[in-house]
C-alpha cells in the first residue's frame, strides 16, 4: 500500500518546470466547478483576456489547451498545415526540430533552414529563404531553451504579413519573462505554456491567433460525430483532441462541447496571469533581466564560460559550458541530492556539453540565484574542478546591491 | 484588473467532472518537483502501479497522459490504426461516435454497427459483425455516459483474443465506479480519465495496454527530431504529442524526454488512486451501487421515468426522462443558481429529452443524493410539473436506513 506523497523542498533553477507561486497553488486548491457552470465560464472568459497581455496582442482569439506546451504547438501546426503544404522551419536549436517533427507527422513538406546553435538567424537570411521556398507557413522558435538564444522576429513578420505567408512562433520559453509583441511583430499564431515564466504547474498550453489564422481554421471546421453528423469537411484537421477550430468554439460563446476542461489548471493559469499583471509586466521583465545579470556575473566570476552569442542570450536561460574533466551528470545530481537545488542538462548536440540554469517566473528571485551560484561553486570544488573560488556569490550581490 | 477567483460551493451530481476529494486538493497544493527529480520519478512509478488495480490488469504498461480523457482515447486509437486499417465501432450511445470521429481523422476505414441507445449490444451480435468485417480493431465504450447504459465485454474480448483482432475499450465512465476486469475480459487497451469516479480534477487520462498492443506500437516507434535524427519510421504515429510509443518510453525506465509532465495532476491522480485502494475497491463499488439504488428509488418515487433498459443501467449515471411541459434547460439552471446543485443534460438525439444525474466518486455520498433529489423535486414543483410530492427523499432514505 502506497502512502500519501511527501514532497521535499526544492530550489528549481531549470528552464522549466519552475517553482509555482504559492498563491497559485492556493487558488488551485479551490473546489471544482462544472465546466458549464456560469461562474466557471466567467473565469474562462477572464483567462482569455489575461492571456493576451503577455503576448502583446489584441487578437480576439486567445485561449488555453489542456496539455503541455507541445500540445499547443501541435494544435497550431496541424490547424494550418495540410498534407503537402510547404513549411519553412529555421532551426538554431533543438525545439525547431520539434516543429519539424510535428509538421512531418501531418504530411507537410518540411524545408529546414539550419545553422549553428550559437546564435539566432539574421532576419534577412530567413526572408531570403522564404522568397526562395514560398512556403504556406514559417514556423520558428522565439527563445530556444536548449541553447539559450533568442530570435528577432519583426522583419520576418512584416515580410510574412505582406506576402501571404503565415508565421507561427513558439514563445514557450519567453512568454511572461521577456516582452512579447505578437501584433507589432506580425506573428499570426503564437504558443506558450503554463510551466515556465508563468509559474503555474505544467499541463496547460496557451495560444493566440489573428484573423488570418481564424479564417483558415474556420474553413477546416468539422464538428465531431455524436454532436452532429452533418458538419463534415474534406479538409478536416487530423486530430480531434487538438483541433483548434473546435477548441475555439468551445472557448467562445458558442460553447460547443469538446473535452472536459481542466478546471484546476484554469484556476492556476488565471491566478498566474493575474499575479503577473499585478506585479506589472514591465517590472516582471526588469526582474528577469536583473536576475539574469546576476547569474551571468556569478557564472563568469567562477571562471566558467557561457555558451553562445552574448548579445542574443535569453535572460531566462543561462547555458554554462561544462568545464573539462567534470562529470556532466554528477554535478546536477549532487546539487539536487545535497543542496536541493535543480539545474538542467541539454539536448541533442549540446547534451553533455552544457548545463542550463533557468531564471523563470517565481523561481527568478534573488535568493534562488544566490543559492544556485553558491551550491554550484561548492559542488565544483567538491569534484575538484578548476574554478575561481569565493567570487560567484559576491559578483551576484554586486549586481543586486 | 481581474480579482483572484471566488469559487462557490457546489453539489456536483453530473457524470463528470465531479467533486474532488478535499484530500486530493490538499496533496495537489504541494510544491512542484522537476520532472526528472528522483522523488518525482518514484511518484510516477507508483502511479503506474496504482492505475492497474481499478482496471483489473497485470499489464506491464499503465500510465497517464497529459490531457482530458479524450486525449487518451485518441492516443490509443491512433497508436493502433494506420491509414486504411479497418475498425469496427459498435455504437449504442454518443461516445462511440467520438471513437468513429477519431478513427476517421486518422484515415481508418470505419464500420459503424449502430443500434438504439436504450440498451447495449448482445455480445453475439458484435461477434457476428466482427466475423463479417474482419477489422484490425474493435473500438467501443464500456459505459455510455450520454445514455447511462453499460456493455458486457467478456465474450467479445475472448473472440478478439482468439482471432487476431484488437479490442479497445473506453472505460472513462466506469473506471473506479464499477468493477473492471481488463485482463479477464480480453481487452487489449483501455482508457480512463481523472475527472469522473476517480474524483481528481480533469486534465489527465489513464491508459493500460497488453503485450499485443505493446508489440504493435514498438513497430511504429519514431523518436522526435531534436533528440535523434536517426530513429525514423515509415509507419510513424500521426501525432507527436499523443504518441503512445514515445509516452511509453517516457514513463518507463528509458525516461526519454517527451513533454513536461503535469506534476500537480500526477500528485492528484496518485492520491485519488491511493484513497480508492484505502477505501477498498469492493467497498467503492458497493457505495456506488447503494447510492445508485437510492437515486433510482427517489426518481421513480417522484413519478419520473428512467431512460433505457433497467438491467443494463450504469450505476454511475441515471438518465431521467424530462417530463412533458417542463423546460429542459430551466430546471438545471434553477437547480444550480438557487440550490447550488448541478445535474447535466445530454447529447445528440437525447439532447433536450433527458437529464443525467451522476453518481461518481467523491460526489457519490448520501448527502449529495438526498440534496439532488430534494432540490429536483422542489424545482419541478416550482415549474408546476406533474409529479408525486414528498416521496423522493423518503424513498432514498428507505434505501439507506
Amino acid at each position: 500500500m502506497f502512502k500519501t506523497i511527501t514532497v521535499p523542498k526544492r530550489t528549481i533553477m531549470t528552464p522549466g518546470p519552475v517553482e509555482v507561486n504559492p498563491k497559485v497553488l492556493q487558488v488551485m486548491s479551490n473546489s471544482i466547478l462544472g465546466q458549464y457552470d456560469p461562474v466557471f465560464l466567467d473565469i474562462m472568459n477572464e483567462v482569455k483576456e489575461l492571456i493576451k497581455q503577455p503576448f502583446g496582442t489584441k487578437n480576439e482569439q486567445a485561449f488555453a489547451i489542456d496539455g503541455s506546451s507541445r500540445s499547443g504547438i501541435e494544435a497550431a501546426m496541424i490547424a494550418i498545415l495540410e498534407k503537402g503544404d510547404k513549411v519553412l522551419i529555421p532551426a538554431f536549436g533543438r525545439f525547431a526540430y520539434l516543429l519539424a517533427e510535428i509538421a512531418g507527422r501531418c504530411g507537410a513538406e518540411v524545408v529546414l533552414l539550419e545553422k549553428s546553435w550559437e546564435s539566432p538567424f539574421a532576419q534577412q537570411d530567413i526572408i531570403e529563404k522564404v522568397k526562395e521556398v514560398k512556403p504556406k507557413l514559417v514556423a520558428m522558435v522565439h527563445g530556444e531553451t536548449a541553447n539559450g538564444q533568442i530570435q528577432d522576429l519583426d522583419e520576418i513578420g512584416a515580410y510574412c504579413q505582406a506576402n501571404d505567408v503565415l508565421l507561427l512562433v513558439d514563445m514557450v520559453a519567453t512568454f511572461a519573462g521577456v516582452e512579447l509583441k505578437v501584433d507589432e511583430w506580425g506573428v499570426d499564431i503564437a504558443i506558450a505554456g503554463s510551466q515556465k515564466c508563468l509559474s503555474v504547474p505544467a499541463g496547460m498550453s496557451l495560444v493566440t491567433f489573428n484573423k488570418r489564422v481564424e479564417k483558415l481554421i474556420k474553413e477546416r471546421y468539422q464538428l465531431e460525430l455524436g454532436l452532429s453528423k452533418d458538419i463534415r469537411n474534406e479538409r478536416f484537421i487530423q486530430s480531434n483532441y487538438l483541433d483548434l477550430s473546435q477548441l475555439m468554439n468551445y472557448w467562445n460563446e458558442e460553447r460547443i462541447n469538446h473535452h472536459t476542461e481542466a478546471t484546476t489548471l484554469v484556476y492556476g493559469v488565471h491566478e498566474g496571469l493575474r499575479l503577473l499583471l499585478e506585479e506589472g509586466l514591465e517590472n516582471v521583465h526588469r526582474r528577469h533581466l536583473l536576475n539574469n545579470q546576476a547569474i551571468v556575473a556569478g557564472v563568469k566570476a567562477m571562471g566558467l564560460e557561457i555558451f553562445g552569442a552574448p548579445d542574443t542570450k535569453m535572460p531566462t536561460v543561462t547555458p554554462v559550458i561544462i568545464p573539462d574533466g567534470v562529470d556532466a551528470l554528477a554535478v546536477p545530481r549532487l546539487l539536487l541530492e545535497q543542496f536541493g537545488v535543480e539545474i538542467a542538462g541539454s539536448f541533442g548536440e549540446l547534451n553533455g556539453k552544457i548545463w542550463r540554469i533557468g531564471n523563470m517566473g517565481y523561481s527568478s528571485r534573488h535568493e534562488n540565484v544566490l543559492a544556485v551560484l553558491g551550491a554550484l561553486e561548492s559542488v565544483l570544488i567538491y569534484y575538484g574542478a578548476d574554478i575561481q573560488v569565493g567570487k560567484a556569490v559576491k559578483a551576484a550581490l554586486d549586481v543586486y546591491l
